[in-house]
């Protein structure tokens, strides 16, 4: 079969190959980057869906509007004003089939072939895959524990006389785990400006903080209308639901919800309406703290485990939020067979060339605590920390 | 703003902005293409969601396979076994975000820009714009009553080097109405077999049949895994879910699940596992018989009046099943500007030219039965018939 040259070199990613062991119940994963069970609204939902159904159900099955049923929007583009200072006259917020759809749609509308996106590495594996599926070239910039190196995106944006994108994760960032700092921000947003580049801010992870003090999004200074926000329900209600938005000014909106109405028609209207009706109902704010909570409380177990198992020449992140940590190898360890070795250890977890925009290979490996129990957690860690001195001495 | 050469041609559809006039109660709309609502199964979707959440609710508000939930996905397999004769050792069938994701899809895997894809003239918007939004290159084939013209798809495959795709709506076709023959459906397959050509069999409305015999689907033919057949629960459960499907060779089938993932990673998890209990407790055929005798009704009615109502120089389509009619009137009147004017007499209907591939003017217009109550359908198409005899006679 002839593939189109965009699709073809594509293949199924590593976290979703390394999935399919996972029904294995016998094997502790940190590998995937799903949110805690236990922090689904499940009763409320069951609740709220009998009151929408009985009273609303023709319409919450019907065809809706392509930009998102309007009270969720309003809702949103509402906690995004107030939250992070974000949306401008000039913004618009639409709904999104996830942050991952906001992601792809965004490369859609404004890459040519050949034109170039510049993002972290490492980086999220399903942006990178959805920028290479429209024949976009990478090139990454690295990353250390402030997030993107600003100097290297700099020379980078000097070189790349076709950069189009800069996608950026900065708030608890996947796979590593850390927060841009605020003048990094600020100098990437004046970078952007002074190239003329969009900014494909991902923030799926932001409300997740847990330590420190928030940081302002890079949208939030979006006076030039050049940022692309995109956000999700996923870690906050329910990842399953598919309910994702997206903020940014009104031109390049209104081109993502023409590529959106090819693409998907509309999101599931019936979840949009019930997501509506939980931000009315119940307190979403409240529901967060709990998330945090509980995501601070397993985040400090790994760290824990990983000071008593790991040897002294291999290090973790410190995340202030979200739901993975990178642990750093020593150089001489290829993470892809390491995660293999890990598997015969029932240990599951993503070697970095996962996470990497040239496929390079990688010392570090992303491990993910909102999923597993502490107790699983500690006992991977200590897993992984035996595994690592027999390769190591 | 730059957008990207694929995109910045394209417009938001026409139906769509005839959608915006629609909130006015007043007007009675024959331009949608929504199912009728009393069709929506509110009260079983009621009683299953309940139990759901009762009893599976935290794995169906978390991430699911990108392919689909596994039950799902085997039911679908069996009834297009049983009901279609789809599905060989090659095929395999996954779920996607409504019918319109599998044809989005399907695109992008197979088409380079520049590629040819061939299509019915007139044809669905929605399609059109998806293959527009990956720079291919349409080229219409004209329909008549027994579907697309076989001798003028030779002529263009003849002449078409870059043609990839052949996009048929063969049963109850939209916007027309109209079904291909058997005959011309084994010839559209041996002229796509012999010029090397995949064909997109789109069939969301197959199941409506309310008159005549059944017609065998193209992708019951397909014994070189040349098809990829899209289907859809949109008319027969409900559209706001957004479920469809999609059966093809797996080879195929592998490289749309990879583009799904970077698209939206998986489809609404909580419908699917509602739709494969509906599948479970309820009667699907029986729902979708009561469906036909509606539909039926109201096609009659609208037939009725076209006689009663429209002048003898207008013709409508006679179709057997689905939700659309086309109405052809003579060649001096310009739909587009007709069905302006009849938004002055509170009656939208879809003008000719916004289904043609190459944005021709058109003399026909699309009606929809489905939406509209018996008496709607009578008032509208007297609304019509009044128009038209003032701008003829």
């Amino acid at each position: 079969m002839q593939f189109s040259d965009k699709i073809a070199p594509l293949k199924p990613s590593a976290i979703r190959e390394i999935f399919k062991v996972l029904g294995d119940p016998s094997i502790i994963s940190l590998a995937g980057g799903n949110p805690a069970p236990e922090t689904f609204p499940v009763k409320e939902f069951q609740t709220l869906s009998a009151k929408l159904f009985e009273e609303n159900g023709k319409n919450a099955l019907q065809y809706g509007l392509t930009e998102g049923y309007l009270p969720l929007r309003k809702k949103i583009t509402e906690r995004l004003k107030e939250k992070l200072g974000i949306g401008r006259d000039f913004d618009e917020t639409i709904v999104v089939t996830g942050g991952q759809q906001g992601v792809d749609l965004t490369c859609k509308i404004l890459c040519n072939e050949g034109d170039v996106v510049l993002c972290e590495d490492p980086s999220f594996i399903g942006a990178l895959n959805a920028f290479r599926s429209y024949n976009t070239r990478l090139v990454g910039i690295p990353v250390d524990d402030c997030g993107m190196q600003i100097d290297k995106l700099e020379q980078a944006l000097k070189k790349e006389k076709k950069a189009k994108l800069i996608y950026t994760i900065p708030t608890f960032q996947n796979p590593t785990g850390v927060c841009m700092s605020l003048e990094r921000r600020k100098a990437l947003y004046a970078l952007a400006k002074k190239y003329g580049v969009i900014i494909i801010e991902d923030n799926p992870y932001g409300e997740l903080r847990f330590h420190g003090e928030e940081i302002p999004t890079i949208k939030s200074m979006d006076e030039d209308g050049i940022v692309v926000y995109c956000g999700s329900f996923s870690k906050i209600l329910s990842p399953g639901m598919r309910i994702g938005f997206l903020c940014a000014q009104k031109e390049i909106v209104s081109k993502i919800i023409v590529a959106k109405q090819v693409n998907d028609v509309h999101t599931n209207l019936f979840f949009q309406m019930l997501t509506d009706a939980y931000m009315e109902t119940y307190d979403l704010d409240g529901h967060i703290r709990e998330i945090r909570e509980l995501y601070r409380k397993k985040c400090a177990a790994m760290q824990a485990a990983a000071k008593q198992y790991l040897p002294a020449n291999v290090s973790v992140t410190s995340p202030e939020g979200g739901i993975f940590l990178w642990c750093r190898m020593p150089e001489t360890v290829d993470s892809q067979k390491f995660a293999n070795r890990l598997l015969r250890r029932n240990v599951a977890v993503v070697p970095g060339m996962a996470f990497s925009p040239d496929d390079a290979p990688s010392n570090g490996m992303r491990l993910n605590y909102s999923m597993p129990t502490e107790e699983q957690i500690d006992r991977a860690i200590q897993q992984i920390g035996e595994e690592l001195r027999e390769i190591l001495f």
